[in-house]
């Protein structure tokens, strides 16, 4: 039985922010949430909280997920201040509490499930994350003994030269046995120089205390500021990106390139420069993507090609080519073997197979039949000031370049639509349609001027 | 009283460029600029700019800047050699010297002030700036006695394996009390391997000479070629982007970022990545600029949206959303709450609040009041061939798709222009105005193949 | 006389792809392309490739090329039993053979050519390339007497402690004298943990053998996976770059810009961020690209501007600006001093002298003679369903806003095309040519709504 308390109740001062620092995002997710996903692997029994600054809204930005008791620690008086708030909370409770820090989102999921299987199997009082750091200057330093046991924990202003030589550092993540915390708790002190309840006390009182190494010591990284926000972000993309090239992505200057890690890719796809892909993006082999392209929550079909292209919530099919310039968005679907080209914008539109929309359109709630080839500079006029309409062009239709179609509308099979027309009324199957005016000279003009 | 000097005659072979090395730019302002910024923050009696190789090129870059006197070295003999052109210019001046590289755009406005006041308040004759390399081969090194009095410099090829561990070198930067530089600087020699006169040579008659470390010897960068030129890029850069992060932007990839000195940023800005801004930039809290857009010499407001665009010498104002691919260029204004979509390039055109130019657009030379929208595709016809003219369009009027506004023109309060329509003549309000020929269809075209 | 044998048999698991390894690309060659270009300083009397996994398909990767063997290794069981497959071709040869891998594409021709040299002079019966690695676990150490001359190899895991201070490493790339090397070959054995037939081996049987330092231990870099795939790439980039660096060219943020071998630059071009430059690719002095900008196959003048662009296949004459997002391919050719602007796509067409092609608009299969201006919305409707026509456009003519060229048309010298118009027939010189309805106004229609 687990339960994790979060401590989300700090401002974060230096990030000098109107946002409480757990609502910052890294890859689309606040840090919080993140720290809550880190516990997946995880059967939890409850999930708490611990809220202050700005804690309506950080209340607010997890409305969305089940099953979280928010806890108020109205002052900020230290770590063990915020996990002695939970005591109403889990008085019945008997099981382990693990404690998170909400502004350390990095941690693996099976870093915590090993961290809780350790504490288990051997019946620990606490459980502590430790990480070797390369340069461990101003954290606390854990001294076991055999067996990982911890002997003790030294404030890094406290250690002398030999001490400050171990790099193994306490995290501030640990696995309690709460009943034990909880008979701690209250005997917390303020006798530090920040006069605040510190939870590492509690290491003194409890035992046995036992250090468990996180395999990668920038897991425990927390974030105080935008740099170590921006760190963050390098680390997990290393993470995502070292991941999508073991499973045969081909990256190509992959420092420049942002990926999800709701993202997924299959082999043999290629992502070119400055590609960034984002959410419940799905690309499929043989693609390739970039330069300067921007794919979120998009379905890539196979042998597709895109190119300097923005797509957004949309659908694109196997062999279809895209861009340079194209922006489409709102639920585009795209069959097979299509071109969409040069400033391009598509919007809530279908399009059949092997159809052309090559130049300078724009096209609107729109549903386009196979071979269709729209002509440069065709317009869907699909909203006439107060609402959207439809647009029906049907297999084997050809547009001339400049022409409107003003919706609702609906061509037929085989239209022509002569150049420059503004279509208005729908138009039979294999007909020409035409709404010009004939072409007038007037001779000489330039001399006149 | 503080003279400058700036060595800014040599060519700069290693450049391998037809521009003198002095002349090449950093970040939108040229190294000889740069070394003039750096002394920001003193007050400057005289400031001398020493050419030579394409001395009148260097002047002419110049010449916006007030109070620069230029001195001429026909013939590159050396540093001393150098500094010896001035004697002329400074016969009468009594005061201290600050002796600076044209190729060194990297010191700091507040180094150069603590060199000189050290250099004043312990009336050393030289005060050298030094720097501490991490790899100093090749550099002339610094030995002091105690309190930072420099008993000798010894070159890289002179040293012992001891001296050589000696990291602290000579930066080429000095603060010298010019009397008795004077007096010293006839007495240089060539006798040394390039025969050449060489500055340093009057720290040995010169006392007491004093060694001021620079805090970040990446300060004392000289430039030579254009790798070094990049890495000296790279860490301006470093400096900005770490000054604004601490301030509150987020950065998402920094590295992909650029951004020049005089763009200010609030607190919770977002920069996506492949983001620049340059030139007399502004964005205001809530704003998001990126992926893959630059802004030059812009306002941006609060909460504003920026993906893949160029803006130029505009103004946006908050809560509007600008792209993908628009181009907003030559005074731009747009009010609040505004929509410029894809494809839509913007020149010289003031836009009021809640207006929407989405699709495929190009307005020039325009006036837009409130709650417009304009259709896709829509032109302002700005240009006659000869002249440019305006075009004006009131509040609530809406334009069709594909048509064109021949300037000059004005169009009424809540007029709808139909699609395809040209417009030649002003509008009156509330009026529909079409321009467009009627529908024909000419049935079994397709057939007729 | 040398023949060169390439190992190229391998699937390279860890690729995790349909592609045998040898056939990724980087940079624009694959990799076993790029081993035979590693010898390009080498008069080769015979080319032998070795093929197994998806052996034709890397015989077709490679018809393009002249005189090219391929041997078949039809089961994988080590190198030396790759080179076992070559005897029989060879059997008559006298000479010596070169043994490359096909998965090592950093070599340079210089190393490859002294390595040769090398064993020639000094008539060694095998020389081996060796590499000086910063951490060598895992490789083969190689140990020397006087003389580079090879005293023996120790695999790894044999080492003791002090031979695994030895950083110098087997890079599997060997020069032999044929006739002893085909002596030893039959002699191999699969005494070892993969039971497989080691060429290393046979440096057991052969005297001298001599080792041969890489100069930069980066060359011998082979390829196993994509990580390693996108590092080979940034070596090689790093190479491009600082070459070009050193001949003149200024790059803002080298790391995000990428550029193939075959690429030309002249001194004072500019390469801002994020700009790519591929295939057969030539930047004149004076010119700026970038940023985001891809030119792929082209020919840019000098004092040319390029912004936010895309140009393949296509000539560029000095001082013409191109950008923002432009779209020039298929063998545009422009003349000096255009301006080709936002949102504009030309393809297959010729441009004279100081012609505007400013925003908006798509022309394909067109010649346009100087001083022409191309009104925004222009479009060349150059396709009629089946096939292409071309349109003429001479000196001095303009095209009004959202105008259509149906082609085949030819507009003559001076002509005004009115906005709107769909031109459908030719135009004699000096005319206006009108084709567009009168403006009509319905007053008080918005009151209607």
């Amino acid at each position: 039985m687990v339960a994790v308390a979060i401590l989300a109740a700090g401002r974060g001062t230096r990030m000098k922010s109107d946002l409480p620092k757990v609502l910052h995002t890294l890859a689309g997710r606040s840090l919080v949430e993140r720290v809550l996903d880190s516990c997946s692997l995880l059967d939890l029994d409850r999930q708490i909280v611990i809220i202050g600054y700005q804690g309506e809204m950080v209340k607010q930005a997890l409305s969305h997920r089940q099953g979280i008791e928010f806890v108020e620690q109205t002052q900020q008086l230290g770590t063990g201040h915020a996990v002695q708030q939970v005591m109403s909370s889990l008085q019945k409770y008997r099981g382990d509490l693990l404690v998170l820090n909400g502004d350390a989102p990095l941690l693996r999921p099976e870093t915590l499930q090993k961290l809780v299987e350790t504490h288990q199997i051997k019946q620990n009082a606490a459980t502590l994350l430790t990480a070797n750091l390369p340069n461990p200057q101003g954290y606390g330093r854990v001294f076991c003994n055999g067996g990982n046991l911890v002997s003790h924990i030294i404030e890094d202003r406290d250690c002398n030269l030999a001490q400050k030589q171990n790099r193994r550092v306490n995290a501030g993540i640990y696995c309690f046995n709460w009943q034990k915390l909880a008979t701690s708790l209250p005997n917390l002190s303020t006798n530090n120089d920040q006069q605040e309840y510190y939870l590492t006390e509690v290491v003194d009182y409890l035992s046995p205390v036992m250090a468990f190494d996180a395999e990668d010591y920038r897991e425990t990284n927390g974030i105080n500021d935008r740099r170590q926000l921006s760190e963050a972000y390098d680390i997990l993309q290393a993470r995502i990106k070292d991941d999508w090239m073991k499973a045969g992505v081909t990256m190509i200057d992959p420092s420049s390139i942002t990926i999800d890690e709701s993202v997924r890719l299959e082999a043999d796809v290629i992502l070119e420069p400055q590609t960034h892909l984002r959410g419940n993006t799905t690309v499929a082999t043989g693609s390739r993507i970039g330069p300067g392209s921007l794919i979120d929550n998009s379905l890539i079909g196979s042998n597709v090609n895109v190119l300097y292209s923005v797509i957004t919530d949309s659908e694109i099919a196997a062999n279809t080519r895209v861009g340079p310039y194209s922006h489409l968005r709102g639920e585009v679907k795209l069959g097979q073997s299509c071109r969409i080209g040069n400033f391009v914008e598509i919007k809530k539109t279908t399009v059949g197979s092997n159809t052309n929309v090559a130049h300078l359109s724009y096209l609107g709630d729109a549903t386009l039949g196979d071979r269709v080839n729209i002509g440069a500079g065709t317009i869907t006029a699909n909203y006439d000031g107060k609402q959207k309409h439809p647009t029906t062009i049907k297999q084997g239709t050809k547009t001339g370049s400049n022409s409107v179609l003003v919706a609702p509308v609906i061509l037929g099979e085989n239209v022509t639509v002569a150049a420059g027309s503004v279509v208005t009324q729908d138009v039979n199957d294999n007909a020409l349609v035409v709404a010009r005016s004939r072409q007038k000279e007037i001779p000489d003009w330039h001399s006149q001027d």
